[in-house]
């Protein structure tokens, strides 16, 4: 079971939060692959581009980006990017920031899968789906190895079609 | 050529600092191949784990993993961690910062490949094969999708293998 890799921490990071630590299950290759493959299969043939937001999502992303021979693209966090951005403002369960994507890496051709690491209440994610819409793209759908049901995540992404592989 | 999709970009990520920004190889599904391909092949059958720097070595070091079957372990920026951690203080050619691994991630009866996206003085990725060595790990290899040979890393690796996809 995927979900009996990811350890709960308290008060990280901050008090009050209780964090859904999914890096046992990134050490797991076994338990791993099979997250992977359940993104992978759902969404083969029906994108052309994988988008990843800022850290922990980059490296699901980056796996399924290149299981489906895609180009990947990166969603970060202010002063990272190097070249012209657009950005946007967000709010999730504990951060309040801005993400960022460079203005020339998607376009209206663009049919995208948008990863995460968890899915929470789906702020962030939204943030990076409207940075992508901004650009003229179509985001197909979104993937996640964690759902977090009741921050109601899934009701923020309606219409945007979120597959996650575990739910705690 | 790999390194015709680095873009460089003047005073990034402040004045001074030539940037080389490696997110247009992300995009080019076939470039991006061939240089996770050189990468995965060179330490196939000699690692079992892949260790990565956070956060752009996170995508390298994500598709490696993947393809080798092997472990993920992120090295990050402080604060980021949520489990018990140990830490050392870094110097690059633009930071000073530190990176931290989770205690338990490791033990000394892995054998590590590192990876980075960019090798440059060699500052971080030295840091972050400190923190292995302290949890008893033997770091075998370390890879990086380009070297910067004027900033000196390869002496400062010394030992530890790196195998670069590209050079600027």
């Amino acid at each position: 079971m995927i979900s009996q890799h990811i350890a709960i921490v308290q008060d990280h990071p901050k008090p009050g939060i209780k964090f859904h630590d999914i890096t046992s299950l990134l050490s797991n290759a076994n338990e791993r692959d099979r997250a992977i493959t359940q993104l992978t299969e759902h969404f083969r043939g029906k994108v052309n581009c994988v988008a990843a937001i800022d850290a922990l999502g980059f490296i699901i992303g980056a796996m399924v980006a290149d299981r489906l021979n895609l180009k990947f693209v990166p969603i970060r966090k202010p002063g990272k990017l190097p070249r012209e951005t657009i950005s946007t403002d967000y709010s999730s369960e504990y951060a309040h920031n801005s993400l960022h994507i460079h203005k020339d890496d998607i376009d209206q051709n663009d049919h995208i899968l948008l990863i995460d690491d968890v899915l929470g209440t789906g702020g962030t994610c939204l943030a990076a789906i409207k940075l992508c819409e901004q650009l003229g793209a179509r985001v197909v759908g979104t993937g996640f190895l964690l759902e977090l049901p009741s921050l109601g995540g899934r009701h923020t992404l309606e219409g945007y079609h979120p597959v996650c592989c575990a739910q705690l």
